[in-house]
C-alpha cells in the first residue's frame, strides 16, 4: 500500500490549486497543457529512470532504445536545464546534482504524469554514487562492497541520519518519511544476480554536499581529523547499514512516496571510501561502472514490458 | 576585512589535509594539477562570474569577449556538469540549481583559484530569479518591485530564515555565517543606476526548492492557503527586507566568506509573486530580462580592467 494510505495505481498530487488554472507551464521543460497533448503524450509511461548527468541520460535512452527496439523520441525537454527522452513505456530524465535540483524535475513530473493519468508508474534512480561503498575495514573481518558494487537501496538517510526529507515551509520544518518500495528492491536485487553482477543491498545516505557533508578530506575546506572521518564511516556501517553516499536519495523517497509512485536506487560505486576520497578510476573501467546500474535495470524493464 | 578575519587578498583552503597530495583531481570539472598548469591559465582571475543554466552562460561569455574584445577560451569543464569559460581575467562558470549543486562548483573553483595563486578575486552570481521581486500589494502603498527589476542582494537568508547557511557534517547541525560584500553591492546599484536600469536592493531568500519552499500554489504538493501565502510573503517583506526568491544566495554568501572572496548576488525578478506563481514571460521579454544582470555586471567589470 502507498505511504499515504491511498490504494489506487495513479500518480497522485495534492494540491486543489491546481485545479483553478486551466493552463499549467512545467517551467524547467518548457512542457505546457495547452499546447502539448499530455495525455496522449505521456499516458503510456510506466518507469521514470532518472539520475545527475545529462549526457549520460540521453545515451542510455538511446541504448535501451537499440536494445529494445522501442523508438526514441527527440529531447522532450525544451529548456537546457534537464533533459527528457522516451522510449515507449519507458522515460529517462536527468536531475542534475542534489536535493533541490532534483525536487524540481520530481513535480514536474509528477505533474505531468499526473495530467497524462499514468497508472503504475515505477521511479528508478540509476546512478554512479560517486563517493560510497563502505568497506568495512575493522577488526571484526566484515564482508565488504568493492568498487564496481552496485548497490540496491533498502533505505535512505538524510544528513542529519534520519529516514526523512526535511523541507522548509514558509519558515518552519516540515519533515517527510523516505522510504523505498521493498518489493521493487528485492527484485532488482535478483536482477542483478542473474546478470552475475557484483550487486549488494543497503542504506544510501543523502548529503548536501561532495565535501565536507560526506566527510571528505579533500575538499576547499576540513575542519575534522582523518580519524574523525573513519571513526563516522565505521558508525554509519555498523550503525546504520549504510554502504554508499549520494546527494538525492532522501528527497527521491520521500518525494516519490507523495506521489503514490514505487521509487528504487540502484548505483554504483565508484570508488571505497574507506580507501580514499578523490576518484581515480581510469575512462575504460569509469564507463564499464557506469553501464552497471543500466544494464540491471534496463534488463529488469525489459522484462515487464 | 574578510569575515574569516584575515587581512590577505589571497583566496584561501582551510584544509591542512590537502598538503598531503601530490595530486589533486577536481572531479566535476575534470582538471587536475598534474596535467594542467593551474597558475598559468588560471593566476591572473580576478572575477568569478556565476549562475545556474549552462547554455546562458557560454552566451554571457561569448557576448564578453565580443565586447570587450579578450579572447575566449574554449569550454575548460572536461564534463557535463558544469561549463567554464574564460576571458582574460574572468571566469564564467555555471552552477546548476539549488546549493547542494552550487557547492561543488564552489569548493572546486574555490580550490583551483587557491592553486593558481589567484588574489582579490570577487565571485558574482548573476541570475534570473524566476520567481521574486515582492511587490508589496498591502494598504499602506510601499514601493515595489516590478518584473524586469534588478535586484542586487543586500543579503541572503536560508528557509529558515536566518542569515547563515546550513551544513550538517558527519550527522551534526554547522550554521555558516551568509554575508555578502557591501561595498560591492553598492557599486553594482550605482552602475545599475548609471545605465538607467530598473534596480532595487533587498534581502534574498534561498530556497531549497522551487514549489512549497517560496510558497508556491502551483506545485505537485500544497498544504497551504493562498491566504497563507500572502501572509508570509508580506510578513517576509515588511519583517526581512526580502525583495527576491533564488535557490542557491545563502550558500554562496557562506562559502564565498570562508574563501576569503568578496561576493554578489544580481537578479533579476521574472515575475511579481504578489501576482502568481507561473512564469509567464514571452520569449523576447524573457531574453531581454535575463540579458540586464549581464549587462550590468559586463559594464562593471570592464570598467575595472
Amino acid at each position: 500500500m502507498p505511504s499515504n494510505g491511498v490504494v489506487d495505481n495513479k500518480i497522485h498530487c495534492h494540491n486543489v490549486h491546481l485545479l483553478e488554472n486551466a493552463n499549467d507551464h512545467l517551467y524547467h521543460f518548457g512542457i505546457d497543457r495547452v499546447t502539448t497533448d499530455i495525455p496522449k503524450e505521456f499516458g503510456d509511461v510506466k518507469f521514470v529512470c532518472t539520475g545527475g548527468s545529462p549526457s549520460r541520460f540521453e545515451l542510455y535512452a538511446k541504448l535501451f532504445s537499440a536494445d529494445s527496439g522501442l523508438p526514441l523520441s527527440e529531447n522532450l525537454s525544451k529548456t537546457d536545464r534537464f533533459c527528457m527522452y522516451k522510449t515507449g513505456p519507458v522515460l529517462w530524465v536527468n536531475h542534475g546534482m542534489g536535493a533541490p535540483s532534483l525536487s524540481i524535475m520530481l513535480v514536474e513530473t509528477i505533474k505531468l504524469l499526473h495530467y497524462a493519468g499514468a497508472t503504475d508508474v515505477a521511479f528508478i534512480r540509476i546512478g554512479t554514487t560517486t563517493d560510497v561503498a563502505f568497506i568495512r575495514i575493522g577488526t571484526s573481518g566484515g564482508v565488504g562492497v568493492a568498487p564496481g558494487t552496485v548497490v540496491v537501496s533498502s533505505g535512505a538517510l538524510n544528513g542529519e541520519l534520519l529516514e526523512a526529507h526535511v523541507q522548509y515551509i514558509m519558515g518552519k520544518r516540515v519533515e517527510r518519511p523516505a522510504k523505498l518500495d521493498q518489493h521493487l528492491k528485492d527484485e532488482l536485487l535478483e536482477t542483478g544476480k542473474e546478470l552475475k553482477m557484483p550487486v549488494e543491498t543497503g542504506v544510501t545516505l543523502c548529503a548536501d554536499d561532495f565535501y565536507e557533508g560526506q566527510s571528505r578530506l579533500d575538499g576547499a575546506f576540513c575542519e575534522y581529523k582523518s580519524e574523525e572521518k573513519f571513526v563516522f564511516l565505521h558508525k554509519l556501517y555498523n550503525e546504520y547499514n549504510v554502504r554508499n553516499f549520494e546527494m538525492e536519495s532522501s528527497c527521491f523517497a520521500a518525494m516519490t512516496g507523495r506521489a503514490n509512485a514505487k521509487a528504487a536506487i540502484v548505483c554504483v560505486a565508484l570508488l571505497n571510501r574507506f580507501n580514499g576520497d578523490q576518484v581515480n578510476v581510469d575512462k575504460e573501467k569509469y564507463h564499464e561502472f557506469e553501464m552497471r546500474p543500466y544494464r540491471l535495470v534496463a534488463s529488469f524493464i525489459k522484462g515487464k514490458i
